[in-house]
């Protein structure tokens, strides 16, 4: 029997990046590792699923990181899949778990642990609204949610979708249902689609959408779904009723801590579950990775909780590393986010203007539109680079970005600057690579700089 | 009549940045602004030659940025074509000058000044080997030069042409004959090509040229060349010679300080005129920017020539602002380059391998094969990622990044943590933007980052 017994709750990137890498550390006969997952898969991608849908990738095979008999195989690591973890006792130090199906017998099972990690992942959003377990509606936070409706679509052959929720995923999965000629309606709530961008940037993405096809209703809240036998027929609003045969809620995730409330883990102001750099909870040899913990925005320096499987693979390293023995720390986010709709590239980083207001900052903001590559070189796109700068100080709060091919990875520069509380004067500076297929001699984010340092 | 008056030397990137910033800040009653120029353009993209060779670009005006009548118009700066500072008198505040064809007379003309921008460039490195002065034998450091490389081809369709030198221009140029159907052969002394990278990543590169069916010779030295009637037939080296009715001389530049030497102006140790940090050269009233000056490689803490149009407009800005009565600093470089070459992109910050060795640290390597987009995304291309890391502390010390689309400007983001001075455990923790459309969900940069800090 080994010295110790690590128990993790959750078998995706936070759990297990943790298990691997304590495994790396503390060998077999020294840590036992135990992974108890929920569904039926282990680190995969759900970022990849509305390009599963959308027809980009083929299987979900490939979404796939690490399948369970990997981790079982080469980590040595007891992967219990269709096992969920109902119940944490921190005292008794043992974790009540249910087998669920396939041909789960609900059987509970008690796992033994001294240390802890929870890594239970976020949980979608879904308003109690009437209609809401209509079939053909849909959520897409885990890959059985993908598989799901992609065999829906292929068996119902729906004409009209309904998205609800403009954010990341909503519009990746729009266009995704108009590449299976599905005539989409995208209803959103706020002003404009992606709210965590300024107003301005935010209105480009939806004119990409409308220019795909898709319907973009904003400031429209829904307020139920209408059905027959059961099955969805129409999204209600305010303001119309909209006719569909499959409707996508994306309206969002907030922290699952469940477990970890009812196990007396503190819960931060964000809704995640607090932890320190190294990953620690509140409670000793209890850790947490992933979309279910909260982070320090190293801007306003204030807590949030964002679900993405960049900050979770790390986060789970860290907390594996201290585990087994070593020192790691997770030093916190400056809230980057990128992704792709209707050909347009769309990035953040930092604080958006709405950002800044709430954090108190007084700041200036500086956009200005140019090129990809050398205006006079082939395939040379159009760039929009806004960014937030504070009031006199000049350091950089945020930025953003919308353009063409080549646009939107630039906001790392952003992200690596912001992390470094540089000024925009000391952006400006900065020796970027250029050359002629690559950028204009002034690179679009180092223009954008230039302008705001001549402003704050 | 003005105030001051402002003679720039030089009526490109650096010289003409100055000229408008100084303009900017100070009306023409204030301060009268001539450039002198010795060839027929302002401010045009040398880095945009070989693309212009290629075919990519069809017109040398889509390679200037600001025809000199726009200066002379929208900005009151007296722009003196076809003109030769030969002189410069810092006692007497005068450049005497000369003017060239066509339909130049030779006369000379003195040039009073106040203040001096001495912006006279880079000048190539043309070995005296016998019969480097045949026609077909071409440099490539002007527009001048490309126009009538390209007026050559058009004319006398050479079948055969040999690249000397293996730097960025060499290799960017032996690809645009390739698309002229010339036979191409590369020549170059070192080991591999690039000689600014390291040899396993060079070797990446001459792999690429061969695979589109360049001859690449290396640790080979031209000795001379042969003609007939006056014409290039062949180059010569120690080991064969190579018949070719073309050749091109891609072997580097050196700061062109011939004036400012002349003048008795301070040159530094790199051979380029030594500047502080706000451009201001040995003499009062007298600045210098472009490819000219030294700069400070912010690594290595030694002072470098660089020629690049990035480096020469941002020091040009700073000058001019200074001159126009504000206040503005060149903080130094890191030495990031980018290019493209046979759908390879190249890039690299900071120090290489032999220059970390060269400026004395101990460090460790790290490199790492991975892709540019979530490897199930459609597109996804090969990267590879080597940084160096000072042993120890494990600060960053450089970065090299070979790969296919979407590589080499994932550099910028090793730039900026290299200006920064950050290690490579904190490079891992960058929060950089992550969608399966750019990125695995750890950046390639991050997972270099990762081994390196592993190691340090």
């Amino acid at each position: 029997m080994a010295a110790e017994r690590l128990v993790v709750i959750g078998g995706d990137a936070g759990g297990m990046s943790a298990a691997s890498q304590a495994r790396r550390r503390r060998g077999p006969e020294d840590l036992e590792i135990v992974a108890i997952e929920r569904g039926r898969y282990t680190s995969y991608s759900a970022c990849g699923i509305p390009y599963f849908i959308g027809g980009a990738v083929t299987s979900t095979n490939e979404l796939i990181a690490r399948a369970p008999e990997v981790f079982e195989k080469d980590y040595a690591i007891g992967v219990r899949l269709h096992r969920e973890a109902v119940a944490v006792d921190l005292d008794a130090r043992r974790v009540t778990t249910v087998e669920l199906g396939p041909g789960g017998s609900g059987r509970t099972i008690e796992e033994p642990f001294d240390q802890l990690v929870v890594a239970t992942g976020a949980v979608p959003n879904r308003p109690a609204l009437p209609g809401a377990g209509a079939r053909g509606v849909f959520g897409v936070q885990t890959l059985d949610d993908g598989v799901a409706m992609d065999a829906y679509i292929e068996d119902r052959r729906p004409a009209r979708a309904v998205v609800v929720g403009g954010g990341y995923v909503g519009l990746e999965l729009a266009e995704a249902l108009v590449a299976h000629d599905i005539a989409v309606t995208l209803v959103d709530r706020a002003a404009h689609p992606m709210t965590s961008l300024d107003p301005e940037m935010g209105a480009m993405v939806a004119g990409a959408l409308r220019e795909i096809g898709v319907r973009v209703l904003l400031e429209e809240q829904v307020r139920g779904f209408e059905e027959r036998d059961g099955e969805v027929t129409a999204v209600v609003t305010r303001e119309r009723t909209i006719p569909a045969e499959l409707v996508v809620l994306g309206l969002g995730v907030r922290p699952d801590v469940r477990l970890a409330a009812g196990a007396g883990l503190e819960i931060g102001p964000s809704g995640g579950i607090a932890v320190d750099r190294r990953m620690r909870t509140s409670a000793p040899g209890v850790w947490a990775a992933g979309d279910c913990v909260q982070s320090l925005h190293r801007v306003s320096q204030r807590p949030v909780s964002i679900a993405l499987g960049t900050h979770a693979n790390k986060q789970g390293r860290v907390a594996g590393i201290n585990i087994g023995g070593g020192y790691a720390t997770f030093p916190g986010v400056v809230g980057t986010a990128v992704t792709k709709v209707c050909g347009l590239e769309v990035a953040r980083t930092g604080l958006s203007s709405a950002e800044a207001d709430a954090a108190g900052f007084r700041y200036t903001t500086a956009a200005v539109e140019s090129t990809t590559r050398a205006g006079y070189y082939p395939g040379s796109q159009p760039i929009t680079v806004k960014l937030i700068a504070e009031r006199g100080a000049g350091r950089l709060l945020g930025g953003q970005i919308v353009g063409r091919e080549g646009a939107a990875k630039r906001v790392d520069v952003l992200a690596t600057a912001i992390w470094n509380g540089m000024t925009a004067e000391e952006v400006l500076s900065l020796d970027l690579g250029y050359a002629p297929p690559f950028s204009p001699v002034w690179d679009p984010v180092l223009v954008a700089a230039r302008k705001a340092a001549e402003q704050v």
